[in-house]
């Protein structure tokens, strides 16, 4: 059993060293001396171990755990990687808890490594032991530091998580100077045993964390991932930098929904669902973490901006339009309040230009103004304030004075603006740097320049979004009545049958088990037997059915239009026939096939769609809709959903991204096509490919969508 | 006539300050101080103008220029407004050439002050002076500061136009802690007179200006700017930024063409078709001039990363993908060299690991072995060396030596490599601050994260492309026969007649006379004439002509299917008939169409395209391309190019930036589209609008496209 609770990382009231020095310069010196310079509360319970020294910085050495007088929480190795297991054993006959492997030699060097690392991982699970790295940094709690660092970053309420042992070291020397600090500062290292999941589901619950940040390259379990981190992004933001977006390459696709997501699609989807913000650059991921620390969330997308120059003030709206964020409408009283006290030349409309002459009282009047916090106004105003943050830019200007600015900006803000984000722009170095300093110092962001505060604004937005949905857990599903015995019988016999592609017939049955309509279909062994059938189905199209015949129109295996029981007797014979002569020697005839015609010229309205699914290795199935056809390829009109946990409002959004469900609406007078239908097709193919997990891969093109109902023409399911 | 020659304001002889005062705080006490404690040469011929003064900071004041007993290049402005225009006559009547009006008070507040600017473009006209300004904070030449900014910016090679001041300001603050600096730095204000424009022609020729920097918000002469730019970007690089996209709202359209079209997108073609580059945020626009500053422009998008740690690397390796960047192909012999020097943890394929404990000589090594630039490889490598330039990652671990780094950097690239563009990425703050100010003090570029890197050296290679391409001028274009008499005349008529949108017979006979292939089609005014012209024709479709009948279809007035000649008898009229029952009583009969009916079953491959034109107002005629039919709004598969210098290479190009263009390709077996003729219809299109600018709008939708040839189905022509 897995001790999922792994607070003494955190928290440990006790620490071995495994590999302290009293050498300068060697990790286990630095290391050690990391944590009796930290605020390790338990300065006593502190165990250098090394055989070679009697006593290490004024603590008694000892030659191995073992020998410890009194229990030990966590052992940190900085020994080289081949003496490790050994030394673990110990460790677990002690009854440590919690390994922290900063040592390398592991599965980074190769396949020896790899079988170490196999050999760490099982004596761990033998004494239930949680193992942080091999290969990595260490880490650095709130009350200790047991890393290898040489600065001991900031406190604050960051959790950082990287996978990346030197980004780590970048990113805490940036922070040095910043108004932020940390809680914890995690180097995963190679991931033996913990992940970053691991790390966001303890992090849910502790007070201490307020942002988690992460630096990630890969993620290790997808379906736990799915799991724990929306329980956790419920109660504190997720901010994740996922590196390695190009280089995962192509994804092995056979089918068209596996060519047509890019191989990164998934990870977007992923963190969408669980409330993941997600970064795209080193910059964003420090500005989202400080923006969530230190600034309320809008209740709406209704700001205001305030300039003392016109030229940014554009940029800036720029910037808003990119992230489509909203400007404020001022209400009537508040245009008159600014209209009579600015001067002729400002701008009252928002974005607001306060002129180049604005002294610090001018900005001041500004802002309590658009947030109607006047004295003069506030009470006959009541709900007329339409301004829910705003950004500040400032231009260093001769009669500006950036620093009493500054300072107005940040009373106002933690006077009055509990719940609504005010953030800055202070364009210039030298001559605001004093400003900038105090309002970062204040927990009011200032950038340099507009568009990083755009972007800040927007990913608030974005987390009020997903607050306000339903969580995951509670969302329902339609209860669908299908025969899933059935499928996993006909996919059996076909595995059986030694194909991998299921057959015509096959796909026609599994989605009739799954209430998804395609055309009549069915399965006949005698000429007899196809007459008997043809009335049944209608206009028929008769093929043959082969797994080793690919190009069935090419030796005379298919005859369409069919239209009376006796020319299906006729095909049958023809058809046959003509596979005798023409067909591949080794052909095994299954029969032949009866499928319904579609007659579309009864039809008022029909288009083409792609719908299909493949496995994504980390988040299992995904599902794809968009414009289909056979050049379906080409347009690229499509729009993906992880099928875990897929509700209809998913499936209706996956619609609205694309092209196409303009065409499906109904342009130039065209009725609207069957778009409810469509949606539950998706619905219960997303049920399909859950139930079956053997199915690796799925496309229907197309699927033609009538102003009523709709058929599967061309279904193609590929199994394990 | 316009004074072309404005290098007086860069470097006068002397100069008269309008409003120049003694008292502080006063821009006119700013001004007239700025120049005097600048690198101003021709100290005695400096004259300050004011009623009020005797002397102003020791210099004899003078109450008019008229007074004044030498001559005089430029006048500088500091005065109200209200008195320019009246002492601007003066100025002309002195001889003045030059005025930079930094006084406000002109268009910018309303239409009293609007009136007040064309007064004084009157009379700077009259005496063949030119203007900068109004409103505008002056100009920063290397001689001389005629400004009211505080800072003088450093001296240096950049050229910098805006035309906000304030952005200015901000952008000199941030400059002064910057290796780069300005040979000028120019206020644009309201551009009464000189524009970007002119000084970017101006600067073609300044030998000081290495690079040109713009803030624009708007074009004032499109035309111009296409004429004169390119010529300036030939000789040193131009890169603008343009703020205000989302302001210009939506262009007024009621063509496809101009719907499809975003307000931005002819900016976008102009400055492709300019070789400007674009930046989209104000750090692109310093991370661009400074790299064009300082490092070579690559020979090909061939690169090496070198970092000392994984993470980054990757990160590094996102960006690359994003900016379409190559990894450059390691020789063997390199690869061997590497392996043999580097630790065994290294990764030795690009990019190159060179792991955390790397010592600078471990930096120095892999940068010249993959340079070719080891005395032991060199002579042998040869042409074996693909890396064309590079980006040095380092992290600040433990035993990392930053300074001494950059050192290294520094020498390599300035002792070997003259034409490979060398970039750094330090991640950190303060462990590499003195490393990043080293490199940066010696012209190596280092930001703080890789992203910045990848998109500056992606600028380079965007440069080389401009160079590599034909100059404008000299680019030929086929020598259509047309006949553009005959099309002004149908155009004359239609306008004679009242009419905007032209006729189908009229625009049939546009395309007829510029040789682009529509249905034949002809008019009729008698029965008798449709049975003589449908032998001609073939099968034919008759059409009501009538402006004032819309839907045709609606009151009878169209027959299809017509293929006798008593058929089209028949038509006639039964057409002429219901259009007298059902149509309009006022409705204008102008006789029936015969236009021809297209086999589209004949065919073995039809596509619907869109093409189309729609005037921009700076930039004229621009084109567009795409997939037509009914639903061309809605899957907005289109591309725009300017009509300016239209080649058969523009043409190519804006099919193959469609998805269509795949499909016309011809995809699964089918042939390909005859995707020539259509490169020729954009071609002739071209010519048509831009000989005739009378059109301010033409669609094309569809215009159906076969394996051969061509039909411009459905032809929509707006005029002025």
């Amino acid at each position: 059993m897995l001790n999922r609770d792994i607070s003494y990382f955190f928290d440990p009231k006790s620490i071995a060293v495994i590999g302290a020095s009293n050498k300068e310069g060697k990790v286990g010196h630095t290391v050690f001396k990391n944590i009796i310079n930290s605020k390790f509360k338990y300065k006593k319970q502190i165990y250098p171990i090394n055989p070679n020294y009697e006593e290490i910085l004024g603590y008694k050495a000892y030659e191995s755990v073992l020998d410890v007088p009194n229990e030990i929480d966590i052992a940190i190795f900085v020994i080289p990687g081949k003496y490790v297991v050994p030394i673990a054993e110990e460790c677990g006959k002690k009854g440590i808890k919690g390994l922290i492997v900063i040592s390398a030699g592991f599965k980074e060097i190769g396949s020896e490594g790899a079988e170490r690392e196999e050999e760490l991982k099982e004596v761990a699970n033998k004494y239930s032991m949680r193992v942080l790295g091999p290969n990595c940094l260490g880490i650095i709690g709130l009350n200790y530091n047991g890393s290898f660092t040489i600065d001991t970053p900031k406190k604050g309420n960051i959790a950082m998580i990287s996978q990346s042992g030197a980004m780590l070291v970048g990113l805490i020397d940036i922070s040095m100077n910043e108004s932020y600090g940390f809680c914890c500062n995690i180097s995963l290292g190679n991931k033996a045993d913990l992940s970053a999941v691991d790390f966001i589901e303890y992090l849910a619950d502790d007070e201490d964390a307020k942002v988690i940040l992460c630096y990630l390259e890969s993620i290790k379990d997808g379906k736990r991932f799915l799991e724990v981190v929306p329980k956790t992004a419920r109660k504190k933001p997720i901010v994740i930098l996922k590196a390695g977006v190009s280089q995962a390459g192509a994804r092995a696709a056979s089918s068209h929904t596996g060519a047509l997501a890019g191989s990164d699609k998934a990870y977007d989807l992923a963190f969408e669902k669980c409330g993941v913000i997600r970064a795209h650059t080193i910059e964003d991921l420090f500005d989202y973490g400080e923006i969530f620390l230190f600034q309320p969330i809008p209740q709406k997308n209704s700001f205001a901006i305030i300039t003392n120059a016109g030229g940014p003030g554009i940029v800036a709206t720029d910037a808003f339009s990119n992230e489509d964020l909203k400007f404020a409408e001022f209400s009537e009283r508040i245009l008159h309040d600014l209209r009579e006290h600015l001067p002729q030349e400002a701008a009252i409309f928002n974005p607001i230009d306060i002129v180049g002459d604005a002294p610090p009282e001018r900005y001041e009047f500004t802002l309590k103004t658009v947030f109607g916090i006047n004295s003069k106004v506030e009470k006959n105003l009541g709900n007329q304030i339409n301004t829910y943050g705003a950004l500040v830019i400032l231009t260093p200007q001769a009669q500006t004075k950036p620093t009493q600015v500054a300072k107005i900006i940040k009373n106002i803000s933690h006077t009055y603006l509990k719940d609504k984000p005010l953030i800055c722009s202070f364009i210039g170095d030298k001559s605001i740097a004093e400003g900038r300093k105090y309002l970062k110092d204040n927990k009011i962001p200032c950038y340099q320049f507009p568009d990083r505060g755009a972007r800040s604004l927007k990913t608030l937005l974005k987390r009020r979004a997903f607050l306000e949905e339903l969580p995951l857990e509670e969302r329902t599903f339609p209860d669908f009545e299908v025969n899933k015995t059935r499928v996993l019988e006909i996919i059996e016999e076909a595995r059986n049958d030694g194909r991998k592609v299921l057959l015509g017939i096959e796909t026609a049955e599994i989605f009739k088990c799954y209430g998804i309509q395609s055309p009549k279909s069915k399965l006949v062994y005698t000429p007899k037997e196809a007459m008997d059938t043809q009335p049944q189905i209608g206009k028929t199209i008769m093929k043959i059915v082969s797994p080793q015949i690919i190009h069935k129109t090419d030796i005379g295996g298919i005859v369409m239009n069919i239209e009376t029981p006796e020319q299906a007797f006729e095909a049958y014979i023809q058809i046959v026939d003509n596979v005798k002569k023409f067909g591949p020697q080794n052909a095994k005839i299954y029969g032949v096939e009866l499928q319904e015609m579609i007659n579309f010229d009864e039809k008022e309205k029909v288009n083409e769609l792609i719908l299909g699914m493949s496995q994504d290795p980390q988040f299992g199935p995904m599902l794809m809709f968009g414009a289909g056809g056979i050049y379906a390829n080409y347009l690229k009109d499509v729009s993906f959903m992880l099928s875990y946990k897929f509700t209809e409002d998913d499936a209706r959004k996956m619609l609205q991204e694309t092209k196409i469900y303009r065409i499906l609406q109904g342009v130039r007078g065209e009725p609207s096509s069957d778009i409810e239908a469509v949606i539950e097709v998706l619905q219960r193919l997303s049920k399909l490919v859950n139930d079956i997990p053997d199915i690796v891969e799925l496309d229907i093109n197309p699927l033609v969508v009538f102003v009523k109902g709709y058929s599967a023409l061309d279904i193609k399911i590929t199994i394990k």
